[in-house]
């Protein structure tokens, strides 16, 4: 058996090695059911304390008001972005769209694609969204504005989210939620596939605003695209993903009890991201992508000045212990991924190794 | 830590031990990743490995035309009770629907929500769905004609599928997939939620007639509601429920090295429920409630002559090792469900425990 690696990947992710190791340890036996939580019934007293959990975590960890509701639903981000447009955008309706970058596109084009009315309100692909717009033409008459918290494959963040007035946000927050407390009372839906921060894949995680589940402009949509649908049935109108969001519980457990909240998260994720941006600012060997003052600190991008070279570097780092660290193949270069369970002695690691690869090739 | 169960839940259900442990063993390390799986990417050449095998697995144990598609989706049967309609149904186009019980009305409901012309070609709703319909009124104008091939809830299932012609069928098959060969070329779609014979809920395997990918007769649609996308892009167009998929290729390798195929799972499956139902008819303290030409071999139901012995039975049952055993909230009774999991062993403790029950309190 090797050794456990650091692992930088950009999603799925690592997760805590205490969640994987209670994980492990329940496998054959979940509590004192005498059965696995694969083979036991989602409608079950132990799975329904499961779930039960895992919202209230979340309602504690976001320190959610009482008009949000917390649903758990399939189909990642992907599924988010033809369902927030069919929950909320009638036929004369219209919604602004601010474009960070790949996946900011994607939830715009499927709205486009459903024939909703919306529009790009600001966009950073003039610079090839290496920064986040600081202005938007916004329209004071949208059902909402979208906005991708996190722009995993460009490595830049939102660090003041804009402000929309009365107009709520839809927020693609895959990439960092629950990295960092968020001012909730600004969001109307707050979607997030589960395989970054929060667990394994094929398990989303949406907050929405009680009053937005009546919004329902479309009379014909299927039953599972609507969100009232899960909130109605407290996300088991169908057999939901039960090992998701029993690996989500735990990561939230572990949030809440080991780290002790979003607040000591982000402050641990700052320090994390600081160090390897100061390695990076320290020589021109290597160079951040993105601007200064909208670097995200969950996805460090980069490149070497020589470019031949990161090959090379990803090779070596991988022998080295350290994995992932290949950009998105849309961008090429390199990209460290410092979600919540990367802890700081693999930027340490990483920092170190960086620093003893330039010196043998630089 | 208790010993483990016998499990006749209805879903989520047993799995394979062996698989449970392989599960267990590799989960701070998966082969020599130094992750998870739960943490390495889908894009990872270590996942695309699994990817391909359960693909290929399937199409195997299915002996598969060339023809045929194999898909990874999300969202359960309830998905695609909207999915189907919506990818094979224009606004002219008509579908006949069989009503078996509970889900074949679902599946018909949500097509007939989204507009489209449907209607029931045959139905046992008259006699409690007890039984199978063995005529039907098809329309041989219709694209396809629908049908449930197991009846969780009431026990039955189909022992000779319907001849439709050239009408392609499309099935629900959750319940009883894997568990018997099936003659795949009068299929034009069959679905499964992993959750029963396959794997942990979350996970959609999907069996498509290639030239079904291209009837798509909705202009518009969600990306992720089009069969031609999971085809297209072999299930990875967003990330998919990877970790469903690693369990359910473990499980249908067990399938193909351990217990040799369908038609030997088959037999078991066979041997398992001629055991219980020979039970069950030896008495009148026991009544199976499904006509004796259709029962189901995945899922008995039966009474209690005495009906307030019922809640006695399952509780007394649950103490003596034997789990899962209450009919679904909507009939009530008694229901032993025999996925491939459940061994013999399972069902002669069960039967034995019956006998003594009978002798206790008859």
């Amino acid at each position: 058996m090797t050794e456990r690696i650091h692992n930088f990947n950009p999603g799925p992710a690592a997760l805590p090695l205490s969640v994987l190791e209670e994980v492990q340890a329940e496998m054959l036996h979940f509590k004192n059911s005498g059965m696995s939580i694969l083979e036991i019934s989602h409608r079950s007293e132990l799975f329904g304390e499961v779930l039960a959990s895992a919202r209230n975590r979340a309602r504690r960890l976001f320190n959610l008001p009482d008009n949000y509701r917390v649903l758990f639903i399939q189909g990642g981000a992907s599924l988010q972005f033809a369902m927030a447009p069919m929950n909320f955008l009638g036929p004369e309706d219209r919604a602004d769209y601010i474009n960070t970058g790949t996946w900011a596109t994607k939830a715009f084009e499927q709205a486009s694609l459903l024939g909703k009315k919306v529009r790009y309100a600001a966009s950073s692909e003039e610079k090839a969204f290496s920064f986040i717009p600081k202005t938007a033409d916004l329209d004071p008459k949208a059902r909402y504005v979208h906005i991708t918290s996190n722009n995993t494959i460009r490595g830049t963040q939102w660090q003041h989210y804009p402000d929309t007035g009365e107009v709520p946000l839809v927020c693609d927050m895959c990439s960092d939620i629950f990295s960092r407390p968020v001012p909730v009372e600004k969001f109307g839906l707050i979607y997030a596939g589960a395989q970054k921060n929060l667990g394994p894949s094929g398990l989303t995680l949406a907050i929405i605003r009680e009053d937005m589940l009546h919004w329902n402009p479309d009379a014909v949509m299927p039953t599972l695209m609507r969100y009232k649908t899960y909130s109605d049935h407290y996300s088991m109108y169908n057999t939901p993903p039960c090992f998701g969001i029993y690996v989500a519980e735990k990561v939230m457990a572990w949030l809440e009890n080991e780290i002790g909240g979003l607040e000591k998260m982000a402050a641990l994720n700052r320090a994390k991201a600081e160090r390897l941006y100061r390695a990076l600012d320290a020589t021109d060997f290597y160079q951040g992508t993105a601007e200064k003052e909208d670097r995200s600190p969950m996805n460090v991008t980069f490149r070497l000045k020589n470019t031949e070279l990161e090959p090379v570097f990803i090779r070596e780092a991988l022998a080295a212990g350290l994995g992932g660290l290949k950009g998105h193949k849309s961008v090429g270069g390199c990209r460290a991924s410092l979600y919540n369970a990367t802890g700081m002695d693999a930027v340490e690691s990483l920092v170190n190794f960086m620093d003893d690869f330039e010196k043998r090739k630089g």
